[in-house]
C-alpha cells in the first residue's frame, strides 16, 4: 500500500494512470488544439463540471497554466483599484500581496493561523473584488458556506471570488451567491499538475470590458474577453495542456458515474472519522479548534513533538502524511481527504492513530 | 504506419510514450514540486538543455505554461516603452499584437507571407527590445542565424530576444549574440503540450529589475525576479507541469546520447531531400523561393488545386502533413522536420511525392 496523504500534488485519482495509458493510444497527447476532437473534449469537460458541481448557465469555464496564474488574471480583469482579501494563511495571503504587487489598492481582513474569521467584518464601500479563500490548505481551516453566500447581500456591486484550491469538488456553492470560483487540478480532482480551471459569469465579462474600455490593462492572451471569444469555438486563445484537459474530462465524468452526493456523503465521514480520532489521541489534536471552521478535505493535526513519531509509525504501513506548512512544518501533519482516497484508507488512517496511545 | 507531420502540436518524440510510464510507476504525476526530487529534476533539464544548446554561464532557464505566455512575460519584463518586431506571418504578428495590448509603442519591420527581410533595415534609437521569429511556423520561413547575429553590435542597447518554438533543438545560436530564446515542448522536442521554456541572461534580469524599480508593472509570480528566486532553488513559483518538466529532461538525455551535432545533420538531410523533391513535382512547389530563408523544420509546399489530393494520397500510407496555415489552408501542405521525424519516413515521403508527376 501507498497511500499520499500530502494535500497537493496529492495521490492520483485512481483512474488516471488508465486514462493516460489510452490517451496515448488515440493520440490525444499530439491532438491539434484547433481540432474538431479537441472541440469535443473542451465541450465534454464544460458540460461534465455543469453537472458535477451544479454550475448554471450564464457562467464559463476556462483553462489556466495554473491556480498561481488566476491569483494574477483575476485581479488584473476584476479590479480597477480596490480589492478586500480575507488571510488566514499562506495562499490567501499570497493572493492578497498579488493585488499589491499589481498596484491595486487592497483591504485586508486577517485572522490568526487556525481560525476562521468574525461574523461581521466591514470592508470599504468601494470594493469591487471580494477574495475569499474557501479551504486555507496551509492550516485547514475552511469558510463555512453560508459565511461565503453571506456577502453578496451586503456588498451587491462586489464580485465575490472563491479561491476552492483545495477543496473541490467537495463544496456546494451557491452559483447564485458568488462571481467566480477557481481551482488546480492537483488536489481534489486528483490530476497531474499543470493546469487551472477558472469558473466566471457574466458579470466578471462586463468588469473585465468595463476596465479594458477605461484604458486598464486587463493583460493579453488570457484576459477574460479573450479566453470567452476562444471558448466560444471551445478552443483555447494558447497550446494548452491538452492532455490534462482530456485527462480531467475523463475524471470528471467518472466522478458523475459515482455521482456528487455520495462522494460529498463520503468525505464528510472520512473527515467525521478523522477529527474524532484526532479529539480522542493522546499525542495529537485538531489544529483547528472550531469545530464550524474545520476543513473537510484538508484536516490539520497538531502533533507537537510527537510529530516525527507519528509520521514514520504511519510511513511504516504506507500512509503518507503531509507535514505542517511553513513554520508548522516539524509540529503538524497534513491529511488530504478528497475523492480518490477511500474510506478503507481513512478507516486504516484512523486505527493506526488509535493504537498510538502514548 | 503512422506519422504526424503537422508542425504542432507534432508527432510525439519516440521515447515519450516509455518515459510517461516510467513516470507513472515512480509517482513523477503526484510528485511535490517543493522535493528534493523535483530540484533534482528541474537541475537535469538545466544542465541537459545547456548541454544540447550550448547555452553557457549567465544565462537562466525558467518554465512557463505555454510559449504565448513567454510573448507577454518578455514584453511586461524587457520593454518600459518601445519594442521593435519583426513580422511575416501570424505568430510574429501576435508576438507583435501582444506587444500593442500591453501598451508599448511597437515598431513593425513587415516582410510579405513567404519571404524573409531586406538586408538593412532600420530601427528607432529608442528600441529596447528586438522580437525575432527564427522560424515563422504558419509559411515556413527561417531567420539567418547570421541576420540574427548581426543585430547585437548594431544595436548593443537593445536586448535581442528570440521566438524559436518551432526551430529548437536545430538552431545553433550564438549566445553571445541573443540575450533571450524561447520554445514551447510540443514541436521540436516532441512532448506533450502544455510548457514553455524561456532562457534569458543577466541584462534581461537587470532591465527587469529596472523597470520595476522605476514604477513599471513586470507582473508578479512570473515576472523574472521571481523565477530567479525560485530558479535558484531549483524550484518554480507556482506549481508548474511537473510530469512535463520531467519529461522534457528525459527527452534532452536522449537527444544527448544521440548528439545535437547528428541531430543538426539529419535535419538538413530530410529537408534537403523534401525541397529536392518539391523543386521537381509537377503537383507542388516550395513556398518560400528564396533558399536562404527557407526553415529546415517547418517546410511549406504551395500545392494550389492539387492539395487534397497530395494530402489524401499521402494519408494512404500513414503519412498526415499539415494542413497550410489560415488563408492557405486550402493551398498548402506544411511538412514538420522534427527529430523524431526519421530519415526513412522522410525518404517513405520524398518518393511518394516523386511517384506524384500528374
Amino acid at each position: 500500500m501507498h497511500v499520499n496523504f500530502t494535500p497537493g500534488p496529492s495521490q492520483l485519482f485512481y483512474t488516471v494512470e488508465g486514462h493516460s495509458r489510452q490517451a496515448y493510444k488515440h493520440g490525444i497527447p499530439s491532438l491539434s488544439h484547433r481540432s474538431k476532437e479537441f472541440e469535443g473534449i473542451y465541450a465534454d469537460v464544460k458540460s461534465g463540471l455543469r453537472q458535477l458541481l451544479g454550475i448554471p448557465e450564464g457562467f464559463y469555464i476556462f483553462f489556466t497554466g495554473s491556480a498561481t496564474e488566476i491569483w494574477e488574471r483575476s485581479v488584473q480583469n476584476l479590479v480597477a483599484k480596490n480589492s478586500a482579501h480575507f488571510v488566514n494563511g499562506a495562499f490567501s495571503k499570497r493572493y492578497f500581496e498579488i493585488a499589491g504587487q499589481l498596484g491595486k489598492t487592497t483591504f485586508k481582513v486577517e485572522a490568526p493561523l487556525g481560525s476562521g474569521f468574525a461574523d461581521s467584518v466591514s470592508l470599504p464601500e468601494q470594493t469591487e473584488l471580494i477574495a475569499l479563500t474557501h479551504n486555507e490548505t496551509s492550516t485547514g481551516v475552511s469558510l463555512p458556506l453560508p459565511y461565503i453566500h453571506d456577502f453578496k447581500s451586503k456588498y451587491p456591486e462586489a464580485l465575490i471570488v472563491v479561491d476552492a484550491v483545495s477543496s473541490l469538488p467537495y463544496p456546494d456553492f451557491d452559483f447564485n451567491k458568488i462571481d467566480s470560483v477557481f481551482f488546480s487540478v492537483q488536489k481534489g480532482f486528483g490530476l497531474p499538475a499543470g493546469l487551472g480551471v477558472w469558473v466566471v459569469n457574466e458579470k466578471c465579462l462586463s468588469k473585465a470590458e468595463k476596465i479594458s474600455k477605461e484604458g486598464g490593462s486587463i493583460g493579453t492572451y488570457h484576459s477574460l474577453p479573450t479566453l470567452l471569444a476562444n471558448e466560444k469555438k471551445n478552443q483555447t486563445p494558447e497550446t494548452p495542456n491538452v492532455l490534462s484537459i482530456y485527462l480531467l474530462g475523463k475524471v470528471i465524468e467518472d466522478m458523475n458515474r459515482r455521482g456528487i452526493q455520495i462522494i460529498r456523503k463520503e468525505t464528510e465521514y472520512k473527515a467525521a472519522i478523522l477529527y474524532q480520532a484526532l479529539e480522542a489521541n493522546a499525542l495529537a489534536k485538531p489544529f483547528v479548534k472550531e469545530k464550524a471552521h474545520r476543513s473537510q478535505t484538508v484536516i490539520v493535526a497538531e502533533c507537537g513533538e510527537h510529530t516525527e513519531r507519528i509520521s514514520k509509525e504511519l510511513a511504516k504501513i504506507g500512509l503518507f502524511a503531509g507535514d505542517g506548512y511553513g513554520e508548522n512544518k516539524k509540529t503538524q501533519l497534513r491529511f488530504a481527504n478528497f475523492p480518490t482516497h477511500s474510506k478503507e484508507q481513512f478507516e486504516l488512517l484512523v486505527d493506526t492513530l488509535n493504537a498510538m496511545t502514548k
